[in-house]
């Protein structure tokens, strides 16, 4: 009954969250031997104005990054 | 001082949450015997392509089930 | 699906919690009208000494209240 | 490697959250002795009609404070 | 700077997460294209009690199961 | 009415809690303009094995670092 979260910047293709879940969800139920409808996987995108590392937002670091 | 989250597919009518979150506060209100206003609830909605179920995204799910 | 996380102050019995469960489940499962087994609850018992209110924390509040 | 979450109503500036995030990543990392990029801080905005406390949603409460 | 939270049921050893980790984090990093320092995984562990699906614990549904 | 979790490696000792969520709350506070009752702080405490940075436990880095 693994419920994951996974919280990153917004701007991931759907086809890229189908390939993330697909591998994670593999992942979980072969090793820890559960069926695989009892994972589920829940994306959450935040954006890079909401994201701070180090008191910096990633849009900022990003920009620096150019 | 529960603070519960509740995390639902997108879509759900403010009706229905105004009713969810008035018995789930009752209910933690009179269980735990805590005044109503220590219970904080927050719907967090999820759109129905970030959330998966056996690696496979609801909105296919629904589609799959129609 | 929808999961609901209730963050509690820990020492809350089991038979509270299965009350608490019981009447959430059934509220969401009812009004959102799905399956009882799509609802998922779980407790997250907190130490009164890791939540603050206010900045100070609910074990001292809780000094304060006697 | 502290992650902290803040869940907050929608509607505070980016100022405002530059700030917030300036500090308290400013506070973990002079306090737990740790570097500041060892600091996540995500906001996570909550609609109004979200966010109840004692079963009423914020966005009532505050139409009632008028 | 992707955040993942696998809540779980207690019980699961080292091994096992070291794996699943190791995928989790295999999977993000190539298919978002981002460096497997940027992604941490977090387990949260539930235990049985604290579980419930559609209101029954998952330590009561283990034992109809034997 | 933000509700601001802070999950952290376990071993951090109550002052430093203390202080954290006094720095944190007087923030928050003072930023978004809100009584500091309002604020509600909660610590998640993390064991170094169940923390993973870039596959690797910080239990384990820990030890390389030393």
């Amino acid at each position: 009954m693994p419920f994951v979260s996974i919280r990153i910047l917004e701007g991931h293709p759907q086809a890229r969250k189908d390939e993330i879940s697909r591998r994670v969800t593999a992942a979980i139920s072969e090793v820890a031997e559960l069926p695989k409808e009892a994972v589920w996987v829940v994306f959450e995108d935040v954006r890079a104005e909401d994201w701070y590392v180090g008191d910096t937002p990633v849009s900022v670091l990003r920009q620096r990054a150019k």
